[in-house]
């Protein structure tokens, strides 16, 4: 887990450099025919991945994204009106059951079909009409790291084919800001043993950060078998925050821009609560950045961005690798294997 | 908390009788002018029952439906192309200030909007095109119980609207059988003692029923301060899995019908890890009602109908009841008041 943490600059360049050609001849066919609706379809970590894209292309395009509900198609044989439709299907393997039947499904109903996989000869390749790869190298950990990743790349080189404003010159950059997330491996391992004890937390994010609650929580649950809930900031004051009592720990993704007075005035909260905040953030956030150490982890570059897109549009990937460092330091301190967490293997195949 | 659990069979009864004539001149409108997208939007409770929506709507009518992020309206300032759309906002109190800018947004841009509250003078009232109301009295206790049911209600009367072969003969069923389901408060609350030590959980549900274990996992999070997980048996295989062990407690939703392969499937699994099982069925699906009875809460009735929809369609309603019942008992047990849980409020105002 920690080899693929750490090879994430380099998957991203590859995947970047190899893949974004294939996007322009997506983005002319896309211009003479914009989809009524995106629907995504995914398990596991790449449903993380569906969760950011679903917010990363209705903010930029607005269409209306939906997440699919995979028993639709395979349990209750229901059958989508899809025609207009863009459908989606991300897997690591490729060779997700149920996301499968969406797509062929899809396909066969008239929606314009996209896959995003590492396999380029998985059942999903050969189902979808365009097939965008994952070129991350094989990943071993069954804890999916270095795929997430990727996948919210292609997410983004996604909604530039959709006609966003997402800059190819900006996509460039996220190798060095994944780059400069690793610098804090060796702090992260230092503090990771504060958790040695925590059986359970809460992950906050929003907007374009909630995917990463759900995918740093993933990790803390497969890794660590820490109960790890996960809620955006408006969620979590509807009911759960009643949960929360003194040395509750909260893990909080704030970055700059629009969320951070939400998350900034749920943590005021949970202070007053006593419960134990960690936020993550980067030097572009200067109130965040200048918080008590001990209950902040900066990244370590200014990540914010100009321009018409929100500011914080870029952070989710650079965010999401400081939690990755966090779970695999805390498997450790609990006398954990992460690559090999019990009852799970790395192709799940549900219906 | 517990008179309004009981008031459910009369709420039901009242809200079907007030309303569905209004449904009516909906069902025609949307006969000749069908949507091509729903986008449900709410939050808390509320955005429980959208999920169910999500199930129903698009099981019966095939048509592709969203629930909103409301955050993409409120703070990214996103303007969602809503022509043609069906935008439902689902708020008790109609005064949720997101939930509310998205049907103000989505009025604005051309769609048919339409409201759920409980209260007619509220602002949701004023702004959606079409408002449906819930005739379930004053709801006080801060934990939901009565007004979910009646918006699930409502969303099966909103099927009907679109089309779906929901039979009105079989809606006015549903007072009866959360009635039946009524019966097991004597039983859940004897029962209800055995969880006094737990801590944290897992809810399981699929499909129609999904929206179940978010809604008893929200019961348990708000009322017992338990850290309750929920998700799909298929999400709950792709990782978090690995979270349980030895008497690890997993409660099941387990209709008759498509899921109930995967939700048997999954006990089992979970046996073998020797965790903590307990399924809630009904005297319909025989082979969940026969094993061991300390294992399984069975509402005495049986909830399957015949014809092409899902035979499990009319569960959700009076399968939340036992547990509303069993959180509320717990909460008695944990020496907590339901209606007044710590740092809530019955009215949350978020961006």
């Amino acid at each position: 887990m920690r080899d693929e943490i750490r090879q994430q600059p380099a998957a991203l360049e590859r995947t970047l450099r190899l893949e974004h050609r294939a996007f322009e001849s997506l983005r002319r066919r896309l211009a003479s025919n914009p989809p009524r609706t995106i629907v995504l379809a995914a398990r596991g970590t790449s449903d993380n991945a569906a969760q950011f894209g679903r917010y990363l292309l209705e903010i930029t395009t607005g269409i209306p994204v939906s997440l699919a509900a995979p028993s639709i198609s395979t349990l209750y044989g229901g059958r989508l009106r899809v025609r207009d439709l863009l459908v989606v299907a991300i897997s690591q393997s490729g060779e997700s059951t149920d996301t499968n039947v969406v797509i062929e499904r899809a396909r066969q109903g008239g929606a314009l079909t996209v896959g995003i996989t590492n396999e380029p000869r998985s059942s999903l390749a050969g189902l979808a009409e365009h097939t965008f790869l994952v070129h991350a190298g094989r990943e071993k950990s069954v804890a999916a790291t270095k795929t997430y990743t990727a996948q919210l790349l292609l997410l983004y080189l996604l909604a530039y084919a959709l006609g966003a404003g997402i800059r190819l010159d900006d996509l460039r950059r996220l190798p060095e800001w994944a780059a400069a997330a690793l610098k804090l491996e060796q702090e992260i391992a230092e503090r990771a043993g504060r958790f040695r004890f925590m059986e359970q937390t809460v992950v906050v994010g929003r907007g374009l950060n909630y995917s990463n609650a759900f995918e740093f929580a993933l990790k803390l649950m497969e890794t660590c078998y820490v109960v790890a809930e996960r809620f955006s900031s408006a969620d979590f004051l509807h009911g759960p925050i009643a949960m929360v009592e003194r040395a509750f720990p909260v893990f909080l993704f704030a970055p700059p821009g629009v969320t951070w007075a939400s998350i900034k005035e749920m943590r005021q909260k949970l202070v007053q609560l006593k419960a134990e905040t960690l936020l993550f953030t980067d030097a572009s956030n200067r109130e965040a950045a200048s918080m008590d150490r001990s209950r902040v982890i900066k990244v370590p570059a200014r990540l914010s961005t100009k321009g018409p897109l929100p500011v914080e549009i870029y952070t989710p990937i650079p965010y999401i690798i400081p939690g990755q460092l966090l779970a695999a330091s805390l498997a450790e301190e609990k006398g954990l294997d992460p690559d090999r967490p019990r009852t799970l293997t790395k192709v799940t195949r549900t219906l």
